[in-house]
């Protein structure tokens, strides 16, 4: 089967549930736009994507096709099973409010990604103080080894490029179109994302239509 | 005034409380020892210092003297004020009973740093989920900026180096001497720490004595 694209609109998110074996793809629909993704664990959202934990038992801070996304209590939470880009962030917190204050002192402050996830995953019992640093997918932020320092440059990702996690365990996620000028090129661009339950192929022979 | 210097035993932690102004020394007593150190809001333990939003707002992945940390709220909590080292991890999180039965499953399981500070803030309302990623004083860990790969080697301190943070709000704190072999050249020391009030100078010099 093929699965239908949701539309995330520039600037917004939305929330989700999966079942280990789905897999939750997320799709730069017109390229150079970052997506925030994180993911809780369903009955208990007190265990939640670590990007500490991650870091630690990969020994790297890149992460692309193959690798686990650990969480707080050190279970593997997702898998990246597609990358068509293979640069992304998982250092950086989600934009915010506050962060538009500090960073952007001359726009109107945005709620960000952020207030965005909050609002998403409220329905879940998920409050804003709980929201981890996120999976930043597409998003290019390059990192001197030797000074330490990093920056955030457009993201690398083309119109209709994806990344697709396989959940391993029940999980609460969300995800939003960033709303960071910085992180996305200068402007800001819809996210679309689809799920695809455990036991279907994607490029399944009997349906040959695009996922988009 | 010259503050006394409490000993963290090899593999345990300490909690303590900071106001804005108080500066918390920590001595690596013996050298080549890792320190956990974590901060949250004494008001409100929902606000922890977070090392996503400090690498944000500094734009780099290396912290030394003259850096500022940042809560998940975007506060600044504390402030580098001194440092003999330079050469500290804010990347990786606390050894936990989990990630010795994952890292070191030939040895015996130790709760780790992770339950150390988890018992230590115990009373202060923060529960075990809520440990943030600590900011590891001492701990070394070049990261490879074009592979994104990292790796785990022995502490650059030697034996009285120190660093000092200065509280910029009322702060719950927590610090360990890291129970993790990998993390401390494969001995285990301890730690040693002191609080300095605010309006007080280290090297006053009413008092020459030593601060070990």
């Amino acid at each position: 089967m093929q699965p239908s694209l949701t539309v995330v609109p520039p600037r917004s998110g939305a929330a989700f549930t999966l079942a280990p074996g789905d897999r939750l793809m997320v799709v730069d629909i017109e390229g150079g736009q970052v997506s925030d993704v994180v993911f809780f664990n369903r009955h208990d959202v007190e265990e939640y994507v670590s990007n500490g934990r991650t870091i630690d038992y990969a020994s790297k801070i890149k992460f692309s096709n193959g690798d686990e996304l650990w969480s707080n209590r050190s279970n593997i939470m997702a898998k990246i099973v597609e990358d068509t880009v293979g640069v992304h962030d998982f250092l950086l917190t989600p934009c915010s409010l506050e962060m538009f204050r500090l960073l952007y002192p001359r726009e109107e402050p945005h709620r960000g990604c952020h207030g965005n996830l909050a609002s998403a995953l409220a329905p879940y019992g998920v409050s804003p103080d709980r929201i981890p640093v996120a999976f930043n997918a597409f998003m290019n932020v390059p990192v001197d080894g030797v000074s330490g320092k990093l920056s955030v440059e457009p993201p690398l990702s083309k119109a209709g490029d994806s990344i697709v996690f396989e959940a391993k365990m029940d999980l609460v996620g969300a995800l939003t179109a960033c709303s960071a000028p910085l992180s996305n090129g200068g402007s800001f661009k819809p996210i679309g994302f689809s799920i695809l339950p455990a036991g279907c192929e994607p490029d399944d022979e009997t349906d040959s239509g695009s996922a988009i």
